[in-house]
């Protein structure tokens, strides 16, 4: 069975860095082995370095970054603990009924989808709460929320932040910015497949972790005894080898690069297609100001499409004329913006280019 | 940074076929790309002819082995059922853990480790449990449990069957047997990197899908709608690309070898790695009649170690002198047992002659 190539301009994943496919083809090694252990370590040091902290316990967990989330909020939450959740798309949807089924009182505070989330809202939501939680960047709608007003403003509450879509395409500073928890996907600015999702959470947030949290998978307290285990590693459940060989290579690539050209990059690549977007006589979704480098949010040009085609046919074309994926609206924007993603790999200027040409293309039929 | 290419004779993860990491070199394709969803229906055909199997539901959970396990039993346990569990070793206790997590009322069945559990005191344990559960092939011990004669005498339970270690390696015949739940992983007879989880769920257990599990990441209900979604695929996560394409590709050595002759290799290298040992004049730690050929203990024979090297020194040296990794013992018998493994691309006559010899240097130093 052959596949195409495409060029993944969708939310996620992207095109992985060329460098990560190779590590694919490491020999397996088991997950107690001594030549493994340096690798898994080094994997913790270079993703403190993209998360901008100093946590031990950061690692990988061994799913994708909707399981990060998953372990984000259980491992913290007893019944009827006060959860103050932003919500201005999916993402934060997906947090609160995370939340919810840990047995949380979940707070939210709602944006409009579009818009970013103003900090003092979340602060003012409750009282005490024991944690607030926010995406940092909302792939469903391309919107940025601020996240370090949140963390100066917290008081005793834990910060918990989404970084799934924001790590490594723009500036992510867990430390100075007080985030407590924090968690990725490979799939998007790392530039890495799909498959395990990055987790960070601060010594402060270590002590409230709960004694035994309702996901054994997911039990910080167990997988701390095998990820910062030192020579004593516990075994817990099997580590993804190979993924983890994937991700080691992905952010070594990012470092070898460096974050600031990383950002640089993603940053000049979403200004150059949004701006030929705006050339185009399209209009931007997100809010000015809070719009993302890496995730381009436009409203379909309805009045523009070709005779009979509607907005999944015009994705359909980009796909089979020219390879390109983007991604249609999430929840209640499906079928009226599209997501276009710059992210990892894929963040080049050549796609933005051919992304655009191939779009004019098409309407033009 | 190298690696060293071991033989992987532990209890997990085997070396893996020539094509599954060749399969990690495929263009990685969106989750919902068009040829995607062939690759992910066509590695849910291969895993029902693996499980001998109809079940609809029947794909990878985006987790290692111990996710499946979390998958088999959230999803099913509402408060306060009962749950019927048979313990004879790591892996049946773990399921105590997560099944009480999960708000089970957990009866607990065991059976001394390196025996088989008799099936009709798991019949017996309760007049009307929810689910009985069992582990076929328990990795800690290398005991086989019967399956069928649980299945047969079930009455209106469900059947929740541990089959990490065995499918692939010996006869898994779910329908036949009446099994309701299964998983797996795929590390091990499959011959595949660990990070996936094969999961297979009966009609009538679909039927028992609790409205709102515990967890989001692992609902069932949603995440059907993605994996047998048909022509509207529903996005729930996105689902880890290239480890399906890595499963995909482990399958389909698999069923062109044939089960049968799967079967076959593992049990011819199973009865020459255990006759071997006992010739050396070791003891085998697992009751006869009921020993995993994927999966041998033996008994650490304490008074040949060579002077001044206790267990782990001696797999240390097969480590370091020959690329041999085997197990340690897990649990109660660490220290006390070694687990040597001969699953899927590991599976190989040579590699027995290897080890047997290697481990009669290091014993007559």
């Amino acid at each position: 069975m052959t596949h195409s190539d495409r060029i993944l301009m969708g939310p996620g994943p992207c095109n992985p860095y060329p460098e990560v496919i190779e590590a694919f083809n490491r020999p397996v090694l088991g997950h107690l082995d001594p030549e493994f252990i340096p690798v898994l370590d080094e994997t913790g040091d270079r993703l403190r370095k993209v998360f901008a902290t100093d946590n031990p316990l950061t690692f990988p967990v061994s799913g994708t970054g909707s399981a990060g989330m998953e372990a984000a909020f259980v491992n913290f939450i007893e019944h009827g603990d006060v959860v103050v959740v932003g919500v201005n798309g999916v993402f934060g949807g997906r947090m609160c009924d995370v939340a919810a089924r840990a047995g949380a009182e979940v707070v939210r505070v709602d944006a409009p989808w579009g818009t970013a989330i103003d900090p003092q809202r979340l602060l003012d939501a409750h009282p005490s709460p024991k944690i607030i939680a926010v995406v940092h960047a909302e792939t469903s709608t391309g919107v940025r929320n601020d996240i370090a007003p949140i963390g100066a403003g917290k008081g005793d509450a834990l910060l918990l932040v989404d970084c799934v879509t924001s790590l490594g395409g723009i500036p992510v500073r867990l430390d100075e910015w007080g985030v407590d928890i924090a968690y990725s996907g490979t799939q998007k600015c790392i530039g890495v497949p799909p498959g395990l999702a990055p987790l960070s959470v601060s010594p402060r947030a270590v002590g409230h972790i709960v004694e035994r949290p309702q996901s054994w998978y997911l039990d910080l307290n167990m997988i701390a005894k095998y990820v910062t285990g030192g020579s004593a590693r516990a075994y817990h459940h099997t580590a993804p080898i190979s993924m983890i060989y994937a991700l080691h290579a992905g952010l070594g690539v990012l470092l070898d690069e460096g974050l600031d050209n990383s950002f640089a990059r993603h940053q000049s690549c979403g200004d150059a297609l949004q701006a030929g977007l705006v050339d185009m006589g399209f209009e931007l979704f997100a809010q000015e100001g809070h719009r993302l480098p890496e995730l381009t949010t436009v409203v379909v040009p309805t009045d523009r499409l070709p005779a009979g085609v509607d907005e999944a046919g015009v994705r359909r074309q980009l796909l089979d004329r020219y390879g390109i994926e983007i991604g249609g609206g999430l929840g209640e924007f499906a079928g009226k913006v599209w997501s276009i993603g710059l992210m990892g790999h894929t963040a080049r200027q050549r796609n933005v280019t051919l992304f655009l040409a191939a779009l004019g293309e098409i309407l033009a039929a």
